[in-house]
């Protein structure tokens, strides 16, 4: 049973019901934020007072609105969503996103309520995004239905299914100030009276503009049905899940945030990895490895080269990957070795991982990087290259153009940069290569916890 | 038996003997890091050339020293070393450090060179640093052996003992231009021909100026003296050790890099935690642990409040406390959720962790956090606080003196900002907040990892 989200992602028309005058009111702020996404589609308003908000044309009720609207996003207090629903459904507006909260997740009048919402979606059929939920967003179509000021939301391969508002808030402002990469859909769960993970994962899993799938998630509305739906995308697509509330006290918090009860972690463990889903246990991972996955493709094998300018750490993340990430940094081939031999001065025998001091001191720290980074992205043994770049005054900051041009002439294999040296090269370096495609991750250790992940990815796309 | 360490911590008086008048060369460097940082003793200069370097008088030969130096820097070509040990010697200079690389850790030539020097040390009773060491620091008497550029290093509380150059080079610069914290003192072991990170250790002990002890290391060279002593030293600082080449691969990195023998990573570990080290897997954690230990006291516990603006993080980084760091978020006494809940809208329940979200919406995202911290930080429950700042132009960014203020007032109570919203304000905070004595960290994970570690090393202080 497919259900047709189309109305949601790619809505010709919309109306926001509840739309206000005042700023920073969510009935307000949620029309700038489709006017900021310039949304090609109609938009119509209502608000009692009628009159115009932002120079539109305000209805005065839902009965009063033009046929043939796709998707209502209702901005009103919990007690009157039943209502518009039963309003919407009369106006054969099918798609709603209902941004209020007050439900299931505060009290039991909040319950009964939600109870009653329930009925109602059930006896109008209409499709609802919520309660509760911070709205959801569609790039490839301009629209979003989030009230939280976002501006130009830039548009990306990644897609995420989110059960807290965050995804349409503030971490979506802290990923398009500070981590350089753009999103197809986002939709914030909220109280799933109606469409839940399942059915979004199911959009998802045939869209065309998602190349990768992220979930956070307190609770399984329907675990089977998540897990049949996951087991097929998995093969073609990547997808990554954060389980809140997978302790006892994790999930006494997830209770108050979104009434979500907790099952076995256990159970969810097994069941997870059975479907191909690559579980994550940080909330940061949820835009570090996006952003990684948004650049370069997926890795094909969990063989690492890197470059660092400092033996400790060529020890140091060797150990990390072989111990806890179950990545390998194997030996490169006798033509490799060679071509590094070349490259360095004699009293360093050279080897993967690679020693890229003595060469960067000698030949200067671009060469070293490029002719370094180009013979270990030409061997068959390498899946992945992590240049650890070397950038202090003293050694000379090299421009970037070089990564940027090696992850293009390489692009079955993914590169990402990480640092050692003095902060503001490392910020320079990151604005130049993040809007030209090349990731950089601040500390050593993340583009490997990465790899890992992805890794699991693979082999679940590869699973027989 | 103790080694006084006093002559290279404290030198009255230091020669460099390989000055270079060239800007750029090692025997250059090391003379303007030791200007550069002030220092006070009496700065002599050894070169086959004579003249002056620097505006400094240069003694052609060791022989041509005046009497009663205290060190050597020797920046002189491997083969040079075992003669230059002599001639310091005769001329009754009792400590030195060696620079060149070029030994056991490349090839045998150098192993046979490094017999020689041991030879050498121990018919002269020179202490010797090195060699292939980047040199050693000792913020509190101004002073510096290092060749790296560096600059004037900043004192702290902080002390390294590395088995790697980087934290008198690229680390060391990474922590100036990046983490805002200083350092006691730092020594980059080399090849441990003779002082070894026993003696260090042993010193760092005693030392007043040493808060916290930061140890990497590719092998043990007196591992039962290094337990015994670490046994003690942890009953009254921490000592947080990192280990590489704890896995086969690890260790062939560690071969090429000092030529150190791994030792079964399985008994390591054992012997670790009986001795009271906090053993960490992460490089970048040698830094990070380190900021949060200079700016705050050892939590007197493992159990921590944080104030979020999601739900979403209140329950992931519960989960991640309570399953992966063994560290406990606890219920807060009635007082303080009373507190909490006064100062909130009454449609959420407020407990431990704190979700910040509607107060900050209802009444400033200042207020929320002064009120919410100070509540949490006067509950006898709570040892450590940790504020995740939503900060965005929307909601607001506030003056962060109330965090300095409230960090003040509660001297015993290790506080770690962290975010959620704008990079530019991150950014922002970190600048004002951190010279100021609170740590920050960017993602939010972080500040439970490093308080997890610093539970391990309360642990140790209290063991019986």
């Amino acid at each position: 049973m497919e259900v047709d989200l189309k109305s949601f992602f790619e809505p010709q028309s919309v109306v926001v019901v509840g739309a206000s005058a005042t700023p920073h009111k969510s009935g307000n702020d949620v029309i700038r934020n489709i006017l900021a996404n310039e949304y090609a589609g109609k938009l119509h308003l209502v608000n009692p007072k009628g009159g115009k908000i932002l120079g539109i044309n305000v209805h005065k009720s839902i009965q009063d609105l033009p046929d043939g609207i796709d998707l209502a996003i209702i901005i009103l207090p919990a007690k009157a969503n039943p209502q518009s629903i039963r309003d919407c459904a009369a106006k054969g507006i099918k798609a709603v996103v209902l941004a209020a909260g007050g439900f299931a997740e505060v009290d039991e009048d909040g319950e009964t309520l939600q109870r009653e919402l329930i009925t109602t979606i059930r006896e109008t059929n209409v499709r609802v995004i919520g309660p509760n939920t911070s709205g959801h967003t569609s790039t490839p179509h301009n629209f979003t239905s989030s009230f939280f000021p976002l501006g130009k939301i830039p548009r990306g391969s990644i897609s995420y299914i989110a059960q807290t508002g965050n995804f349409a808030t503030h971490t979506m402002r802290y990923i398009m100030s500070g981590e350089n990469f753009g999103v197809a859909r986002v939709v914030g769960l909220g109280n799933k009276v109606d469409l839940d993970e399942s059915d979004i994962l199911e959009y998802y899993w045939k869209d065309p503009e998602t190349k990768a799938i992220f979930v956070y998630l307190e609770s399984f509305k329907r675990p089977r049905r998540f897990l049949e739906i996951a087991r097929e995308v998995t093969r073609v697509k990547p997808v990554v899940l954060l389980k809140g509330g997978s302790t006892a006290e994790g999930a006494k918090a997830a209770v108050a945030h979104t009434a979500a009860l907790a099952s076995d972690d256990g159970i969810i463990e097994g069941a997870l990895k059975q479907a191909g889903i690559a579980r994550v246990h940080k909330y940061s991972h949820l835009f570090l490895i996006a952003k990684a996955l948004a650049a370069m493709p997926l890795p094909n094998g969990n063989r690492v080269s890197f470059l660092a300018p400092s033996g400790a750490m060529l020890v140091c993340l060797t150990d990390l990957c072989e111990q806890a990430l179950d990545m390998s940094v194997p030996g490169v081939e006798e033509t490799t070795r060679r071509r590094l031999q070349e490259i360095s001065p004699p009293f360093i025998r050279m080897r993967n991982p690679v020693d890229i001091w003595p060469c960067a001191t000698v030949r200067g720290v671009e060469y070293a990087y490029r002719e370094g980074m180009e013979a270990v992205l030409k061997d068959p043994n390498i899946d992945a290259v992590v240049p650890i770049l070397m950038l202090t005054d003293d050694t000379g900051v090299p421009p970037f153009d070089f990564i940027v041009e090696l992850a293009r002439r390489y692009p079955e294999k993914p590169v990402y940069v990480t640092f050692s040296g003095e902060k503001k090269h490392m910020e320079a370096a990151k604005a130049f290569l993040e809007p030209k495609g090349v990731p950089t991750f601040p500390l050593i250790e993340d583009p490997f916890e990465i790899l890992s992940v992805l890794d699991q990815c693979r082999r679940a796309m590869k699973r027989p």
